[in-house]
C-alpha cells in the first residue's frame, strides 16, 4: 500500500512540512522505520534523536517547527500515529456472510454486512446491527442485543439477554454474562442465588481476551462507554465500570463495586466488594483496595494507601531488619545510661 | 408469573403473617421492589427500615413478629430469598434434544431429557445422566462420566476420563482436566511428565467461568461436594478441595495441596504446593500462603499471618517512614545524653 | 501393557540391578506402587525409605549401588521417571483425519498424519507440519504457520499470521495473538492502536490452559524454545520470554518486557513493562517486579528485593506492632533521662 504524505497529513489533521506527493509505504517504530516509512517522535526523548531514525517522514507535535526530514505536525502524535497505523492496516471490509456451519435461532434480526462465521451459535430473538463480525466459535445466548460495528473474536461466550453497544471489540475466549458468585449460606451448604440480571456493555468498549464479566443478581453489571480491559480481567456481578476507565491485565473487581470514570487500575490489582472508587483514580499494580477511594486519588499497596506515602514506605520496608537491630541497640545503650 | 403468598411461604417452610391469597408477581431487592413484588429484610439494618421498602411482602427472620406489611417468616431469610428467586425464574424445563450439528462419539450413554446443543463434541465412551444440558461449543473427551442435573455452559472443555457428579454447574470457558504443570528438569531443559490421572468433581459443585483445573499426575485432582469456585480460578494437579469450600475469583492453588472443608479463600489469594489447609479456614484477599494452616484459622498477608495480627501490622506499615525518623531522632538524643 | 525391566532400562539409558526379564505392568508414585509396578526414589528422603515401597522395581540415582529390590540406576531419576511414564502411557498414534465438521480455508497445506477434529475452523493460507493434532473447537486464523508434532487442545484460538514451532503443546482455551493492550490517549478517550505484529512460539514450548498471549504492535511477541507456561498466564504485546524459562500459574508480564533464558517466575508474580529480566533469574510467588533484574538473581516481594533480604524482612513484618510499642517505650524512657 502506498499513501501520499498529503493524504496522511489530511487523515490526522496535521500540518505538513515536506513534499505532499512523497509516497509512504508503511508505518513503523522509531528504531526500525525505513526510508519508505513514516514513524513518530512524540516525546522530547525521541525529538532530540530525530536525525537518528531512518524513517522517510516523522509525525511530531505541532510545536516542533523544523527538522531535516519531512514532518507531519499534529496536536497529539500518539493519536495521529494510531490513526496512520490504521490507514496502512485497514480492518477487513465488512461483508454479508452467514456460514452454513453456523446455527442461528428464531427471530434473528441483523443489519447490513454482517458476518456470522463457521461454528457460531446464535440463540433465539437475537438482534445485531450493521457491520458486525462474529468470528468462529462465538456463542450468543437468547435475547442478546448487539449494536453496529462490533467485532467478537473466536470462542467468546455472551450469555442470554446481555446488551452490547456499538463499536465494541470483544477478544477471544471472553465470557460475558456468566452467573454472579452469589450464594445463600445455611451455615453448612451454599444455596445458589439465581442471577436474573444482565451485563450491559456500552459503546466503544474493548474487552480483553479471557475476561469474565458476570451478570447481575438483579438489574445489570454495567461497562460504560469507552472502557478498555486487558486480558484475564474479572468483573463480578452488579459492578459498574465508569466511562473511559482502563483495567489492566488480571485485575479483579468484586461484587457491587462502582468504579468512576477515567480511572486506571494497574495489573493484578484487586478491589473489594460494595466500594466506590472515584473518578480519575489511579490504582497501582497488585494493589488491594479495601476501602472506597475519593476522586482524583492515586493509591498503591495492599491494603491501599496514598501512592506518595506508599513510595516512602517502600524505601523503608527492605531496611526493616536494620531498624530492628537499631532499636535493640538503642535499648541496650539506653539501659546502660539508666544503670549509671 | 403470579404466585400466591401462601405458595411462597410453603416453598420456603415459612410462617405467613398476611393474606395467603395475595398475588406476588416477582422478587426484587429491598430498594427497588414494587407493591406486586416480594423482597427480603434479613439483617437488623434492613429490618429497622422495613417500612421504607415499597415491596408488597417481605421475607424476614422467624423472630421478627410483626410489621405493617405481609411477612413471610423463615429460619434463614437469605436461603429463603434464593429459593423465591428460583420460583420466579425457574430453570428451563429439560428436554431431549441432540443437535444434528453436534458430534457424538461411539458408545455414548445418556439418561432422559438430555440436551446436546449445536457444536458440542463428545468423545467415545462418554456417559451422562438425566437432565444434563451441554451448551454450544462444549467439548467432552473420551471416557468422561457425568451425573444427572448437570449444566455445562458454552465453550467448556472437559478432557478425557474426568468424572463429574450430579447437580454440578460449570460456567463458560472453564477447562477441566488439562495436563498438570509437571516437568523433570535436566538442568537445562524441562521434560514433560505425562499426566495420567483425572479430575473428579463431586456433587453440587459450581465451577466459575474460565477456571483451569488440572488433572493429576497419577490418581486424581479432587473437588469435593458443594465446593463453589468463582471466575478465573487455577487449581493445580493433585489438589484436593474439601466439601463446601469457597474459592473466590482469581485464587490459585498449587500442586498437591489439600484444602479442608468449609474453608473460604478470598479473591486473588494464592497457596503454595504440598500444603495442608485445615477445615473452616479463612484466607484473606491477595494472601500468599506458604505454610500449612491448622483448622479454624483466619489468615491474611503474604506470607500469611494470623488475621488479627495482620490487622495490627497494617496500621503500622503506612507509618514506617515516621518510625524510621523517630528512631533516628532517638539515636540523636541518646547520643547527646551519652556525650554529656 | 507389560514391559520388561531391560526394555525400561534401555529406554532411559540406565544400568540394571536385577532380572532383565522381569515384567513391569505400570508406573506409580513411591507410596502407591504395587509389586508389578516400577517407581522412583530420586532423593535421599526416598532412598532411605526404599524398603518401604511395595514397587517391584525402583528408578534410583546412579550412585545408589544396592538395595533389596531390582533397581534401574540412572543419571537423572526425575527425567527417567518421566520417560517411563510415557512408555506406559504413549501418546495416541497420529492419524490422517479431517473431520467433515471442520472448516478448512483456501490454500491449506498439511503434512502427514494430521488430525483436524470436529468443529475446528482453519482460515486461509494456513500451513501445518506432520503429526499435528487440532482438537475440537480450535480456531486458527489466516496465514498461521504450525510446525510438526504439535498438539492444540480444545477451544484454543490462534489468530492470524502467528507462527508456532514444532513439538509445541497448547492447552485448552488458550488465546494466542489477541491484540495488545495499546491505546493512544487524547486526555479523555483512548484510541485503539492497531496491532500489526504477531506471536511467534518456538519449538518445544508448552502453553498452559487459558493463557492469553498478545500479538506485537509491530514485530513479534516471542516465546522462545523450551518455555513452559502454567495456566491463566498473561503475556503482553512485544514481550520476549527466553529459552527454557518457566512461568507458573497466573503470572502476568507487561508489554515490551524481556525475560532471559532459564528463569523461573513463581505463581501470581507480575512484571512491569519495558524491563529486562536476566538469565537464570528466579522471581518469588506474588512478587511485583518494577525494575530490571540482573542475571542469576533471586528476587521476592512487591516491589521486589533480593530474596535473602526479603526473607529477613518477612521475619520482622509481623512484629511491627511490637516494634512500634518498643519505640514509644524508648521515647518515654529517654524523655525521663533527659528530664533528670
Amino acid at each position: 500500500m502506498r499513501i501520499s504524505l498529503k493524504e496522511i497529513a489530511d487523515a490526522v489533521d496535521g500540518r505538513l512540512n515536506g513534499d505532499p506527493d512523497m509516497r509512504i509505504e508503511g508505518v513503523s517504530p522509531f528504531e526500525s522505520a525505513g526510508p519508505d516509512q513514516i514513524t513518530m517522535a512524540g516525546t522530547p526523548k525521541f525529538l532530540k534523536r530525530i536525525s537518528d531514525t531512518q524513517a522517510g517522514a516523522v509525525i511530531v507535535p505541532m510545536k516542533c517547527e523544523a527538522a531535516e526530514k519531512p514532518l507531519v505536525r499534529v496536536k497529539n502524535p500518539q493519536v495521529a500515529f494510531a490513526r496512520v497505523v490504521e490507514l496502512f492496516h485497514p480492518r477487513p471490509v465488512p461483508e454479508d456472510f452467514i456460514s452454513p456451519r453456523a446455527h442461528i435461532g428464531d427471530h434473528f434480526s441483523a443489519g447490513e454486512k454482517v458476518t456470522v462465521s463457521h461454528g457460531v451459535v446464535i440463540g433465539d430473538r437475537v438482534s445485531v446491527g450493521d457491520r458486525v463480525r462474529l468470528h468462529p466459535g462465538v456463542v450468543i445466548g437468547d435475547g442478546v442485543i448487539i449494536g453496529s460495528d462490533v467485532e467478537i473474536y473466536p470462542n467468546v461466550t455472551i450469555r442470554d439477554k446481555c446488551c452490547i453497544g456499538s463499536r465494541v471489540i470483544i477478544h477471544a475466549g471472553a465470557v460475558i454474562g456468566s452467573d454472579g458468585f452469589g450464594f445463600a449460606p445455611d451455615g453448612e451448604r451454599y444455596h445458589k442465588i439465581p442471577h436474573t440480571g444482565i451485563v450491559r456493555i456500552d459503546d466503544d468498549v474493548e474487552i480483553g481476551a479471557l475476561n469474565a464479566i458476570d451478570r447481575a443478581t438483579f438489574g445489570e453489571t454495567r461497562i460504560q462507554k469507552g472502557v478498555k480491559t486487558d486480558n484475564l480481567v474479572h468483573i463480578a456481578h452488579n459492578v459498574t465500570i465508569g466511562e473511559n476507565t482502563v483495567l489492566v491485565a488480571q485485575v479483579g473487581i468484586s461484587g457491587s463495586t462502582t468504579i468512576g470514570r477515567h480511572a486506571i487500575l494497574a495489573g493484578q490489582a484487586g478491589v473489594s466488594g460494595h466500594l466506590n472508587i472515584g473518578n480519575n483514580v489511579t490504582i497501582g499494580p497488585q494493589a488491594g483496595v479495601a476501602k472506597s477511594i475519593p476522586d482524583d486519588s492515586i493509591m498503591s499497596g495492599s491494603p491501599e494507601m496514598p501512592h506518595s506515602r506508599w513510595l516512602r514506605v517502600q524505601t523503608v520496608v527492605p531496611r526493616l531488619p536494620e531498624m530492628k537491630k537499631q532499636i535493640a541497640e538503642l535499648e541496650r545503650r539506653l539501659k546502660a545510661l539508666e544503670d549509671k
